[in-house]
């Protein structure tokens, strides 16, 4: 499953996608910084992030997004720009009918760290560590984009379980039934 | 001059399509209201806003779009939902080189009604007024919509001739420096 984390921002949004299953290694297809000028006027660029984001799922085709889920408790000088970049974000990825997940920062520390209050120094060690990284990725930004996709291909794996594990429970179910006729 | 206004949101997002210019009558356009469900996911959602705004630039070529902005001490529960219909108007309008203005809500009303603090039906009242329309546009959702885009004829108005008149000023004073040399 190849999944396109976005650390949603307008000054830097940061892109990683990363290829990988459950209980299977991970590799790092591609990690990046999409940037704008703060002297821009916003919607030029709210435009740029989408041609970021357009030019990654161009590029390396990935299955799901994996965004992260803004907060109206979130920095209140920043908020409004980042969940309009997190909009952006997923619009891109509904146009292309790709499914997306949104997930909380706590969600990704929690899920790469075992802890969802990990610092931003711990968050980088195990995502250059899942990745099998000689060294940290950079540019540092985006490895909270690496942490979101990385705990995409893991939730979704065991959501993927749990659904197939429910279809069956069905299915057997639906057999006993017959078996009763 | 012809001006798309936007009242973002997720739930219902108006939109109104004016033509005018400052100190001429105004014209209804278009009024009308875009919906989504709220059992779709949210990338749906915004999906169903950005096709709607496309629709209507589309169908009616606006030259300007004039976008609610959004605080993030609105209403907590839809302000994140809201800043991502309004950021998805502002890409449609940045994608096609639309000029793209902000108004708060107070501006919209002080601009139509003299305060800033006016309730809907003083809203809906005036934009009635101002666009001649025997009775209140409908959807009465939209009525915020047509008062951005008139807020927006009439501001834009005063913006380009405080431009021109600067421009005359400063072509004045290259005058009067050009007779000393």
């Amino acid at each position: 499953m190849r999944v396109l984390g976005v650390d949603p921002g307008l000054t830097r949004c940061g892109v990683g996608v990363v290829e990988g299953t459950p209980g299977a290694p991970l590799t790092l297809v591609h990690v990046g910084v999409i940037r704008s000028d703060a002297d821009l006027p916003q919607a030029e660029r709210l435009l740029k992030v989408e041609q970021g984001i357009e030019q990654v799922l161009n590029e390396f085709a990935p299955e799901a997004v994996a965004v992260e889920r803004v907060f109206a408790q979130h920095n209140v000088s920043t908020v409004i720009g980042t969940a309009q970049a997190a909009g952006v974000a997923m619009v891109c990825a509904a146009r292309r009918g790709l499914p997306v997940g949104l997930h909380t920062p706590s969600e990704a520390k929690a899920a790469i760290t075992g802890s969802g209050r990990a610092d931003k120094a711990q968050v980088t060690l195990m995502v250059t560590r899942l990745l099998r990284l000689a060294t940290a990725p950079k540019p540092a930004d985006a490895a909270d984009a690496l942490a979101l996709a990385i705990c995409h291909v893991w939730r979704g794996g065991a959501q993927a379980r749990l659904a197939a594990a429910h279809r069956a429970a069905q299915a057997r179910a639906g057999q006993t039934r017959g078996g009763r006729r």
